[in-house]
């Protein structure tokens, strides 16, 4: 069987060139103004409505008009713009199984959650700029200030496969981890806490890791009420969204100390707007969105994107499915 | 059994409590001008050549007078103060045991060293000082240059404890882990390359992490020879000594960009003078010894010498022996 293939993305030469080697059997097409990242909404294209299978960031009010479609591959992890009641109709009425590309960029946002961590419990910001002697006052505050993982807690806020992943590279720490999800499986391998639950846990926990996505759910979900829930030796994550975040009570509990530190991959907007009051505080540690980037993701999401077309020739369930 | 025991230590008041409970059977003896730090080398006390039990770091000069002397519990990980052929000789004439304290230090220091493995492959430093929008080249090449641990291979030479400790951490990255430790015992749980492997091992390694006390075999360990093995894609980290390196070298290594990056807690002297080639490399990071410093350290400290108290007072083999 060929399938016509559009796929709109920013990849590598080594990327195509292996997506080439891969999709031969089918056609491939492209679009005449591609994607410029993996977070780029496509531009219009008319060849899109010929294809069986899309491949890239579809515009969602086009996919109606793909007769033909058989199956959609997102290329983020982030489903925002397909998560409307209109969007999930259509695709429920029709039968087209979307993915995600979780399994791409979940290992390196769980490595890049452990890096904040750490970051923060070796104090490596202040230590990589302090230049002192053994046995002075700053060196005693900078070794006493380093509060292990070792036997902490933590609560991941929105378990998916990144806090799965996160979970496997916490173990040998042997940390208490905890986890709530709007709606728990059954088969997660740590405690999932209920939404009622939820203010004790955030009160125990040393380490909060929001990994929300945005939805009309999650929007603020940290909120002022949930921030003062929290300890005020606690240091809060951000991997997930900006936008399930008020900046503004979290700034607050970062300047009145009411939180111990903040690091956060995701802001709302992206990035801040110069003098934003998180970019002032001592105690706020920002990266910009790049908790999934690693060397040539592209190619990692070209083999995700073929191994997925190997199980939807043969009819079998698409990895990281998620409509 | 009461024994004598001289405490010279840079104690909490929660240290110095549980210290003082713990040995309430037993006659605690402290110095007049206690030490400032784990590092201090005691000043000589008359108080000591009465003791019977030693804690802290005395003066191996002073060793010999201490008539009743039966076992040193040292208050460092590293021991090269005493590890001379004439105070080797001494305590094996008495049978004297000497403990470190490898354990107190150990988790500390792995933790340290994932801390700078993972800060190197999230781009941390540049990262966490760049605002900028997705999909600009500064964000790609942020993106791009965030090369994962899972995958790669790791060199560590001077295995023990740390290393041990820091081969558990890495467990879940699937990384392969070689090491290299003068006298092979047999019960490491990886491979152990041999002097004439190294060569090899060190082409091969994406991360060597030296972890090398200071002795007359280590010093400038990695020397320029050494450094030319290496892969120019590899990262150099000391957790263990700065005198076990050619610094001279390393500076020479990381300007040509024949090494990548280098992460450093330890040099040689501590801290380095102002101007010093390595604290102006923008690929040198550097931290002020302090992979080993955690919260309330001297309590953790204390923990363990009264662990080892135990063990002695039952006449079972003691924890960290080392001679």
């Amino acid at each position: 069987m060929t399938y016509r293939i559009f796929a709109d993305l920013a990849a590598s030469d080594s990327a195509l060139q292996l997506l080439r080697e891969g999709t031969r059997h089918h056609q491939l097409l492209f679009p005449s103004n591609p994607a410029t990242s993996c977070l780029h909404q496509a531009d219009p294209d008319p060849l899109m409505s010929t294809a069986e299978i899309i491949v890239g960031q579809p515009n969602p009010a086009a996919i109606a008009d793909v007769a033909h479609l058989k199956w959609i591959q997102i290329s983020t992890s982030s489903i925002t713009r397909y998560d409307t009641p209109e969007f999930r109709a259509l695709i429920q009425q029709r039968a087209i199984p979307v993915c995600n590309s979780a399994s791409v960029y979940g290992s390196a946002c769980a490595e890049h959650t452990l890096a904040f961590m750490l970051a923060q419990s070796r104090l490596l910001p202040r230590s990589l700029s302090t230049r002192v002697a053994g046995g002075t006052p700053s060196w005693d505050h900078l070794r006493d200030n380093s509060i292990p993982l070792h036997g902490q807690t933590v609560l991941i806020v929105g378990y998916g496969t990144i806090g799965r992943r996160l979970t496997e590279l916490l173990a040998p720490f042997s940390m208490q981890v905890l986890a709530y999800r709007r709606r728990a499986r059954g088969d997660e391998p740590l405690r999932i806490v209920t939404l009622s639950e939820l203010p004790e846990a955030l009160n125990t926990a040393d380490h909060v890791v929001n990994i929300l996505p945005d939805s009309a759910e999650t929007r603020r979900f940290f909120s002022a009420e949930r921030f003062a829930r929290m300890k005020n030796s606690s240091v809060f994550y951000n991997i997930g969204r900006g936008t399930t975040v008020d900046q503004e009570a979290l700034a607050e509990a970062l300047s009145s100390k009411r939180l111990k530190a903040a690091w956060l991959d995701v802001t709302d907007p992206e990035p801040l707007p110069e003098g934003h009051a998180l970019l002032t505080l001592a105690n706020c540690f920002i990266t910009p969105h790049v908790a999934g980037g690693h060397h040539n993701e592209s190619l990692t999401f070209v083999r995700h994107f073929l191994a997925n077309l190997a199980r939807f020739e043969r009819g079998e369930p698409l990895s990281d499915r998620v409509m």
